[in-house]
């Protein structure tokens, strides 16, 4: 499953190449030359967005290479989502567990329904919750991260939303998909190639320590930003007072 | 008195050993055998959680070398509750200042009643609160650690909650006991030695700042996870819908 | 603009130096030996605290080094907000936008009216708010920074309250003047040279990763506090339940 989903991200990872770029391929249908702007994540199960891994598959494969593809595949994924060029948005009703939960901690904008609730329970199994720890306590803050993975109790949206998981609540399942609509609507409207270079630096940046170092590399990527054809279009329309057309291309 | 709680927790961490290891020794009594699961910390003074170091004590002891040591103990201290192989949950009604700030942000889950408060006004009295500031300054956020430090004005439970220094709080101290018994059930439900190297592996990638390191040795701890006896009982239970049987061992 | 305010900046500094050094040379004037001890930042705009860069000038100037030099400048003044030796406190009512934004997250104690809104919408115009982000990424929690940044849309004061970006709110401008009082008065009762200390073993510290490193150097911090006059005169006042008497310096 986790191998999937991998080959699932390679493929949209392509599909997020600026159009200038594919153009230059002949042989590629139109199809493939949609441009991704933004990925949303849902669950197809009611009540449960995801339990994690599977137990079944982990004591049945009980090999210490196969555990350790395992989680390999799984930090792949991760890290895919980090390194998607695009917004991930993600859409939990009901409940999201253990890897589940790492998985929610791993998107850019996590949207939730008030009825759903957020564990990290692998203890109660024997098998903490530590790579899922990994996503959650770069999330939530300390005392917080701390119940979850030592008790392995639920939170409740409101508490997640407290806590720094959920970036917003929705009282019902068609409020969050109206609520992701207008999400939408707010990325489609800005050049890819400048989203694409401002979520790359946002997590390049806050791994650095450095106060005046992270400072010293934004300037540098403003004043590259600067001499992006959709910077200069985007300004020159702002001051005339007229919409954009954004080439969505790196030059 | 930060030297015997030192002395305290240097005891505790004998009685984390699990069964299997001290049952090797003939010579130790049942009483030393039994395992710590938790810690609980509480104040015997009403209204006051603790006030923090003893300024008359400073005072009297006007002595480079003995501050150092006073405050080498309470660093002891604070590592110490970190270290330590069982969650550490602090039981807060009414006031923690200064150092018995830093005290509540050291410990792993903290409930407080809603009539608490928490202060670090060290600067009041011409000592700056540098050392609690660690503790707090890693639990809320900026905008509350800096007004706190640099006002030394109280906030209470609700804004503590809110930036992060408490984990949930109770409307009265009957609340926080029985709550405090809840969190005691879910943690004594698990097998001892998973809770230690859950605990130990958080704190350590907490200090990680790359995020696909932490993940790299995130993987090694689930396998390695994976291969103890407790976690194999634990999934085995699950899978067959039946009780686990710990042994608590690092087997 | 931005020179004129680091050249302000620079100037305040000066007046920040303790009434013994300046005491020193006899040509300064009264005036310029008052201490200055907070800094109060609001705006004479209704509705609009601050919407950061002028586009108008980054257009007009379509030159590489002269981009370099504004972001540069503007990075200068982010720095010199946490150096100066004084709490640096920002008074929103309304909005703060992009750059303002980045303000805002860099002073230590943010106060905002109700009406007030936060935003990022750099991307809006192709121009990613990526120096804000390194501000506004390290104050608030991830889920609503990379919101802001990668949506533009606002947040209010609630939410902004709620993920860390301000340290309270008021419902009227009126209150948000007189819990501006309420605060300074709380600063200038303390000693300037001990509040100095104190913010820069702040922000120091904050930038380490190890706890026990952080430890070791905030004891040696501690140890250097107790021996000042003005923390000797503030435990002695404590003890007798007299009123302190600072000096103000670092003696």
């Amino acid at each position: 499953m986790l191998q999937e989903l991998n080959h699932h991200f390679e493929l949209m990872e392509k599909q997020c190449i600026s159009p200038t770029t594919t153009s230059e391929s002949t042989s590629k249908t139109n199809e493939e030359q949609r441009l991704l702007r933004a990925l949303v994540i849902s669950s197809n199960c009611e009540k449960i967005f995801s339990s994690g891994h599977d137990l079944k598959e982990l004591a049945e494969n009980n090999d210490r290479k196969y555990h350790q593809l395992i989680f390999d595949e799984c930090t792949k994924l991760m890290l895919r989502m980090r390194d998607l060029p695009v917004p991930v948005i993600c859409q939990v009703d009901g409940l999201a567990a253990a890897a589940g939960c790492q998985f929610v901690a791993s998107c850019d904008i996590v949207l939730a329904t008030e009825r759903s609730h957020f564990s990290t329970p692998g203890a109660n199994v024997g098998l903490f919750c530590s790579t899922p720890g990994i996503a959650v306590a770069r999330s939530v803050h300390r005392r917080m991260a701390a119940y979850m993975l030592l008790t392995g109790r639920p939170i409740n949206a409101n508490e997640a939303l407290i806590s720094g998981l959920v970036t917003c609540i929705s009282p019902s399942v068609e409020a969050l998909h109206s609520q992701t609509e207008s999400i939408l609507e707010s990325i489609i409207a800005k050049p890819a190639s400048v989203i694409a270079l401002g979520k790359q630096f946002l997590f390049k940046q806050l791994e650095m320590d450095n106060l005046a170092d992270a400072y010293s590399q934004g300037s540098k990527v403003m004043v590259d930003n600067l001499s992006m054809k959709d910077c200069q279009e985007g300004i020159d329309a702002f001051l005339k007072k007229r919409q954009p057309k954004w080439t969505h291309s790196n030059e």
